[in-house]
C-alpha cells in the first residue's frame, strides 16, 4: 500500500492518533520529519507531548510552527474553557463508532446539520496543517504526508473524512510543481477507519509509549487531564474497550 | 458575478496584481481584511509596500503572518540572488501572453515539462496562503477570498492556473464546516485571464497608486528595483504596453 520513499512529513500533535501514525510510518520504513503547530490551543501541553514523542521515536527533525491566534479565532478550543463540552453522554459522541465501514457512509455521517459539528471544530485546521506539510514535503523532496485523522470516533469534523483527504490530495497534485509533473503526493491517513480502541491496540503493537501522549482539551495548570471533556472521555473509553491500561493522570473530582 | 457579502479576505503581497485585486474587491463593495506573508522572500520590501497599500486603500485590518523559512527552502526566490534569472529574453517569459483565452489552454500552457516552471517557484505557496485566508475567512464569517493570480503573463506557476483555483475551492468546500453545510466559499481570482498591461490599465482605472507597489525579486539595500529580473521586465513591459508611466525607480546600470 505504501510507496516506500525515504522521507515522510508527519503532522504530530502529541495525541494518541498522531503518535500511532508516527509509529505506523516508521514501521513502514519512512524517516519522519514532524510538523507541530502552536495555535493558541488551550491544551498547549500537547506541544510538550509532541516533543517527547520525537525523542521517544528518535525523530530528529521537528519544526514547531506558530499560527497567529486570530486566524482560528472562532473555535471553543481556543477560547476560555466555558465553551468546551464536559461530561456529555459518551454514546452521543461515539454514536457511529464501529458501525460504519465504507467511504460513502463515513463521508455522510457528519454533514447533515450544524448541530453535529462540535464546538471544538477549528476553522480549516487540517487544511492549513496539511498545506504546511505539502510545502515542506515538496521543499525536501518528500511525496508522502501522514496525518492521524479518523472519521469514526468523535465524528463531526468535516476535515477528518475520506472525502476531504481525497479532495486535498487532488488539489495538492494540481497546484504543485511535483504534482503537475506527475510525481504525485500521497496523503496517508492510516487511522481513518479505525475506532479509538483499535488505534490504541495498533499503537501498543507498534511500541507507542502512551504515557507521553496527551488528549485533554482542558488540562489544569499542572497538565493533569480533566477526564470530562469529549477528548478525555473518548480516550478513557478507548483504553477500556482495548483492555489496555491508560497511563494518564486524571484530576481527582 | 460577485456575491456581495460584506467582508472579503484578500492576499496582499504589495505587488501590482494584489493591489489591483484589492481595488477590484473594494469597487465591488467588499470590506477587506488583508493577509500579508513574510516568508524570507528576498524582496522583503514588498511587505512595506503591502502596509502602504493598506493605508492607501483605508484597509484597517491587515495581519502579517510569518512562515518559517525552511518550509519553502528550495526556491531561488528565498536564497541568495545567484539563482534569480536576470536579463532573460522577455519574449520567452511572456511567450503565451495575450494569445490564450480559454481555460483548458490556460491550464495546459505550463505543465508540459520541468523547464517551463521557473526557478522562482515557491513550493505550495498559494496553497498555504489560501489556506490561511480560508481559516481566517471562516473564523470571521466571510465566504469570499480574493487572490491576484494571473495565468497569462509569466506563465509557469502551477498554482496560478484556473484548474488549481477550482480545485482549491472544491477542497475548501469539502473540508470546512461552512462548506459542508452548503454556505460555500468562493475563491475570486479576477485577474486570472488578464495580461499585465490589462491589469495595469484596470488598476489605473480603479485608482491604484502604483508608486506604492513593488515587483522586483532582487532589490538593492535601498529598495531600488534591479530592472533585470523577470518580475521587473514583466512590469516594465506591462507599463509600456499599457501606455502608462511606471513610477518605479530602477537602479542605474
Amino acid at each position: 500500500m505504501i510507496d516506500s520513499r525515504k522521507i515522510a512529513v508527519l503532522l504530530l500533535s502529541g495525541g494518541i492518533d498522531s503518535a500511532t501514525t508516527a509509529a505506523f510510518a516508521l514501521s513502514n520504513g519512512f524517516n519522519i520529519s514532524a510538523l507541530t503547530f502552536s495555535y493558541g490551543q488551550r491544551h498547549g501541553i500537547e506541544i510538550e507531548s509532541a516533543k517527547k514523542l520525537c525523542r521517544h521515536f528518535a525523530i530528529n527533525k521537528q519544526i514547531i510552527i506558530d499560527i497567529p491566534m486570530e486566524i482560528f479565532s472562532s473555535s471553543a478550543l481556543l477560547a476560555d474553557s466555558s465553551g468546551i463540552p464536559k461530561n456529555r453522554d459518551i454514546s452521543s459522541i461515539l454514536s457511529h463508532a464501529g458501525t460504519i465501514t465504507n467511504d460513502s457512509e463515513l463521508n455522510n455521517i457528519n454533514v447533515i446539520n450544524d448541530k453535529k459539528i462540535p464546538s471544538t471544530y477549528v476553522p480549516g485546521r487540517n487544511i492549513l496543517f496539511l498545506s504546511y506539510a505539502l510545502s515542506y514535503a515538496e521543499s525536501v523532496g518528500s511525496r508522502d504526508i501522514f496525518i492521524g485523522v479518523n472519521a469514526l470516533d468523535y465524528s463531526g469534523y468535516p476535515d477528518c473524512r475520506p472525502e476531504f483527504i481525497a479532495s486535498f490530495e487532488a488539489m495538492a497534485n494540481t497546484g504543485t510543481k511535483a504534482g503537475v509533473l506527475g510525481d504525485s503526493f500521497k496523503i496517508h491517513a492510516p487511522l481513518l477507519k479505525l475506532k479509538k480502541s483499535e488505534i490504541i491496540k495498533l499503537g501498543k503493537e507498534l511500541g507507542v509509549d502512551f504515557s507521553l501522549t496527551h488528549s485533554c482539551y482542558d488540562p489544569d495548570e499542572n497538565g493533569s487531564s480533566c477526564g470530562e471533556c469529549d477528548s478525555c472521555q473518548i480516550r478513557i473509553n478507548g483504553f477500556l474497550e482495548a483492555g489496555i491500561n491508560d497511563p494518564t493522570v486524571y484530576k481527582k473530582k
